[in-house]
């Protein structure tokens, strides 16, 4: 049995996991996934019940769970998620940025992937007001950490997408100003990528921003520091169509969580019509991980298979109300499911 | 005399510069403008010749003026900037996104002023290396500085641009996970902004990214700390159509500093064809600047004759190479003058 730990989340989260779910069950069957979900609370509910948005059965299931499968969480999205990624040691966010047919973006076939580094720089939360001065105002200090060891890391999950991919990948840095902390990310990038015989440039954050707009194709695999990662993924997402497509995997050496890049979106929770593609297609990054790291067979097909039939369903003109389309959550997902 | 000290700069930034000052040259014809131009060398080349990218008696020189017009700047672009920013405590960052006439932007009519904290945050430069471990992986710490008093100042100047336009500014800020130091920045500002009598709204900076391409109209004033601010700057300049056409205007209580968003692209130096419209706007903003701040009489008027200049020209097709046109810099820089 392959464990996964479920988290629906606030807002449209229940919705959109229950979608995913459904097209899960259906893949179950046909490729006979050994895959056993168990719901866990966590979230903006959990802490109105228990007073803890993580509470600590909810944090015993996950470690007992092989993988965790997450909705959007909503206020308390960073207790969950940030505690989460320290805590498992979740080190690297992976966040493609792919065009899909039928939704336009600002660029036609534009196909990145965002290796965000997941755990350090101003997440780690060390931060602290000074004591006051007579003069009465208060100073706040943040501390941004970068690791050697933890570049290390990160720059090595780079090159294996590279490897899989144009063996390119472009650094994102400002060591222009942080020359300590982006200096050492840029530096040990390097020297990790190189001799990994991937072809390396670099680019300043900003300049990457204007990039993303400007000639998205420009980029393959992009590395970065969390902060950095946190706004050009948000801002890929919207180059290649919406928000409400982005999937994301946070993974570590044994342990990994996948879930949409979006948020809870409490506007529009609860009506039916929210797009679940985004929590499909992370789920479908899933599939695969437990593929290559639990040994789960026809992991990798199954994900194939779901991207195809997300796919397919697009471009047959099925598609939710964010994309101009008329349908609802679980009519789009009798969609996908159709065309699996 | 209203003397104004002027920064070449490196790659393209004596063109833009040069083509700059014939534009102003006319200008002070026109409207008797007081000014006065002096020459100060910083930047790469000033590195070269003297070992320092802002000599001593450039910097004698700035102080001395009333207003800096400064190029682009090469390697040694933070060296310059950055010391100069903190230095002459140019705590605000002005930085116009506007769409201008025949130039295709994401989308039409876009007009949105971003307010960056100018000092503060991870610029302020405190970063180390701990001490080696007997592990010997480096670690870096890098120090974010969010103060109250620079807050309120900063805060100040985004409710100034709003009273002369929509009266409504979003601050941009990620308190969710740095709830320390964009925690105050949040709190502060908002209680500035709502005692002048603002309406304030509030965006996570990831959503800020996505929403600048997304619904950029959306926006009119945003004001955000400074490396947010470096990021959102470029990305908003690409929105409404090309960094080469964004000014930014550094400005403190006394002294102030303008200056194109655009770096020195030393891949089209010395060619005649970078388009210095980005510079010229800026130095409409000194105009500007110097009526207000300075007593200088039609200053005022002075940079509304530039803007609609540069504006009719573009709407008579006159156009740089990276526009679309064929003009080089310095025929642009003749259709310019004659539109005044
Ligand atoms: C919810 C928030 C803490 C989170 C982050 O900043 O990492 C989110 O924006 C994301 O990108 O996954
Ligand atoms: C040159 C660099 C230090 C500078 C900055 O990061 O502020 C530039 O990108 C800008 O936005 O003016």
């Amino acid at each position: 049995m392959v464990k996964v730990a479920v988290i629906e989340g606030d807002g449209i989260g229940p919705e959109v996991v229950k979608a995913t779910l459904q097209v899960l069950e259906e893949l179950k069957k046909r490729y006979s996934l050994p895959l056993e979900f168990t719901f866990v609370e966590a979230g903006d509910r959990a802490k109105e019940k228990y007073g803890d948005p993580l509470p600590k059965e909810s944090y015993q299931k996950i470690l007992e769970s092989d993988a965790i499968l997450k909705g959007p969480v909503g206020e308390t999205a960073a207790d969950v998620i940030v505690r989460l990624r320290r805590e498992l040691d979740l080190y690297s966010n992976i966040r493609p940025a792919k065009t899909l047919p039928g939704v336009p973006a600002l660029k036609e076939d534009i196909d990145i992937v965002i290796v965000r580094e997941n755990i350090e720089d101003l997440y780690i939360g060390a931060e602290y007001i000074l004591p006051p001065t007579s003069v009465g105002q208060r100073v706040a200090i943040g501390t941004r950490l970068t690791s050697e060891r933890e570049t290390r890391r990160i720059a090595k999950v780079a090159a294996e997408y590279a490897k899989m991919r144009k063996n390119k990948v472009t650094i994102i840095h400002k060591a222009n100003v942080m020359r300590v902390t982006c200096g050492l990310f840029r530096e040990v990038a390097r020297e990790v990528l190189e001799k990994e015989g991937v072809e390396v440039d670099e680019m300043y954050v900003d300049a990457a921003a204007m990039e993303l707009v400007r000639n998205p194709h420009r980029f393959d695999v992009m590395l970065t520091p969390n902060v950095f990662g946190d706004i050009l993924s948000d801002l890929a997402a919207q180059v290649v169509g919406s928000l409400g497509l982005a999937p994301s995997a946070n993974v570590g050496d044994e342990r990994a969580l996948f879930e949409p890049v979006h948020g809870a979106a409490f506007d529009i929770a609860g009506k039916g019509i929210a797009n679940p593609i985004a929590t499909m297609l992370a789920s479908a990054m899933m599939l695969e991980w437990l593929e290559m790291k639990k040994g789960m067979e026809n992991g990798r097909k199954a994900a194939e298979d779901l991207r195809k039939a997300i796919e397919k369903a697009l471009t047959d003109g099925k598609k939710t109300k964010d994309l101009g389309g008329e349908l609802g959550t679980f009519e789009f997902t009798e969609e996908v499911i159709k065309r699996l």
